[in-house]
């Protein structure tokens, strides 16, 4: 059985014009009116493949096509919402292949013994509501529903359960737990590009810390206040700034260290700055050496608050553990690439994904495909057609195998 | 002749309402509706004292007492736009004091043998519009008014001229040169508290540097991108900030350095920054020193924007050399304090004031009084009443003695 490229590309250009953005890219960041337009597209399309579709509490929507028997699908997923600057594939390209694949069963008349499932899971970026992967955590029982409804956007722009009520997308379906997950999804880093491959078959997730500082001095005169009587909420962000960056050279690879957000209140060129809010993101595939690096960027960002005069409070915007998929799954997506005669390694997954929800209900694994210059989160993003068609192919086979079709 | 304080706390408290804050403070950004309020009253407030109000093309605002003959007045003045976090007194103050002083004519059924003029004049706080003392700086020559015209917010939010327009404050009289420029201000630091004196003779002002950073990186994904990968734009600004730090501290006083405005782009959790702009504000009494620091600091930028990959470019929001005031006119500040046996010191002042942009034109001075914990530029900023009134009482005799006064 084949996938087809008119198809797939087709449906991928087709979500990529909701919210498209002038001089390419997508923005459709969770629960916007973009967001609800892509879902609307999705929920359609879902039907005319002839789908059941449910919707659960958090938004989740995923889409059934029966099997022989019933029970606990086969299912394939990811998310459709987007960073501010976001490209077309991340996301939408597991969503999609999934409905590739459901097209291509129908196109060649085939039944599966298993049912198979296709699910677009609420927030998975989380950057407009933390934590992210936040509809698949609530839909594995890892994060709590009725907290998640209660998250205020980072911006204080809206809250996840009235945004989800004002896009209609607040359902009251029970998640279904699968028989296996697999989720196909760009690389979004440099490493297949570099080594010249075509499929990377994904062995676990970075754990992922992202923790909030906000630091509170005093705003006073840029002109009048000598140096010793300051307490400058900004030069004690900047160091906390720096402390992270020191944090990942130290620790090394794979350890990486981001501070995304870094804003100062009142924000004006000739007053100190009263306070200041910045964000780190510290990722590493050992638990352990990652809690050491939490506890020691809080530890030198309180040190930095107290030598300046300055208050510190920090709070969690996520902790997610590293986690290790299945390895006889990992196997089979090595297997079904090389059947294609596609280059293939098994490798880490450096970015948070919907999968690493499903690992501990289920057998799971991820498929890789190369990214353009590893650009992701960022409007010049880009996969070859040849790479997202050979990703949806193994993606196809391993259904088939998994749920046992026959035409 | 006595000033009295029921007419000028009253009028204080009068201006205080157009633009206060909850919780205390005043928000009068430049040519904003509030800072028009403010202008409306102090129009009617100068025509009630029987004064000629006259409105040149930045907005500048003056009114004239006749004197028995034509000729330079002596002016006094300041500002009565604010930062977004203002006082009641920092620049309006010496607006109202300088009414006051009209007033205490008035009711003295007094005549001066020179005109005698009140101005307030346009963005001295360049909180909203860069650089400060920008209506000053246009009255007295020092800045091209139609460069000032162009000038666009420095959160993009609308342009001098039309704001000017909107607001119905651009006017067509030519600027008068007074014969002497006195200006009343709160000190907006902690030295006349700390030694306990009552009136700052002002010999001088610091001389400011502020200089706009733009740093541009790459945007990328914050798990999966390689540290050594990374052209970090937060990070060069976070380097920049600390710089400006450690400029101040190697220099050691008079020297001061603020970073202000720290900003990135896109500003997400987990996304590098592409791009981050930041405000540097150097100020010292030496002129020489504080060229060398700005030379350093800028030289210290290039050197961390290129280590990291990133593209830097830097631009001079202001540019002033320090000013030193008339030798005999602040002669005349002490003794006139002396004389109403408040105690009196000369000091510079450590903020810019619409008073240095007089000092090339004619003899200048200033009169300080105490600022409560050194606050200003902050919603707590307070001065005693009877130190207000002290200096309102050293403003008032000085200008009988220079206009000439006779009852």
């Amino acid at each position: 059985m084949q996938v087809s490229s008119d198809r797939l590309m087709g449906m991928l250009a087709d979500l990529g014009q909701r919210g498209a953005l002038e001089g390419g890219g997508v923005c459709r960041l969770a629960l916007s009116d973009t967001d609800k337009a892509g879902r609307d597209w999705l929920v359609a399309t879902m039907r005319d493949l002839g789908m059941t579709v449910s919707i659960d509490a958090i938004g989740n929507i995923w889409g059934l096509r029966k099997g022989r028997r019933d029970g606990a699908p086969i299912m394939m997923g990811s998310h459709i919402d987007t960073v501010a600057t976001g490209g077309l594939y991340d996301g939408a390209l597991g969503v999609l292949s999934g409905l590739e694949v459901i097209a291509a069963l129908n196109a060649a008349g085939a039944e599966t013994d298993l049912p198979v499932a296709v699910g677009a899971f609420t927030n998975e970026e989380g950057a407009r509501f933390a934590p992210d992967m936040m509809g698949s955590g609530v839909y594995c029982g890892a994060l709590d529903r009725d907290e998640m409804l209660a998250v205020r956007a980072t911006d204080g722009d809206g809250v996840v359960g009235e945004e989800l009520d004002r896009i209609g997308y607040r359902g009251s379906d029970a998640p279904v737990i699968p028989a296996a997950y697999l989720e196909l999804h760009i690389e979004q880093g440099p490493v297949l590009e570099q080594d010249g491959l075509q499929v990377g078959a994904v062995t676990g997730v970075q754990g992922i810390h992202w923790t909030e500082f906000t630091v509170t001095g005093q705003s006073n005169h840029a002109g009048t206040t000598p140096m010793a009587l300051r307490r400058d909420a900004g030069q004690v962000a900047a160091r906390i700034a720096l402390a992270a960056d020191a944090i990942a050279a130290d620790y090394g690879p794979p350890q990486v260290a981001t501070v995304g957000v870094f804003e100062l209140t009142p924000g004006l060129v000739n007053v100190v700055p009263q306070q200041a809010r910045l964000t780190v993101d510290l990722r590493n595939t050992d638990g352990e050496v990652l809690e050491r690096a939490t506890a020691r960027l809080i530890a030198e960002a309180e040190a930095a608050a107290e030598a300046a005069g300055c208050s510190l409070t920090h709070r969690p915007l996520a902790r997610f553990a590293p986690v290790v998929f299945d390895d006889t799954l990992v196997g089979k997506v090595e297997a079904a690439a090389q059947a294609r005669q596609l280059s293939v390694k098994r490798m880490p997954s450096g970015a948070g994904h919907d999968a690493q929800m499903f690992a501990p209900l289920c057998p799971t694994a991820m498929i890789f495909i190369p990214s353009e210059n590893g650009l992701s989160h960022n409007i010049n993003e880009h996969s070859d057609e040849g790479d997202i068609m050979a990703g949806a192919q193994v993606l196809l086979d391993l259904v088939c195998d998994l749920a046992g079709a026959t035409t």
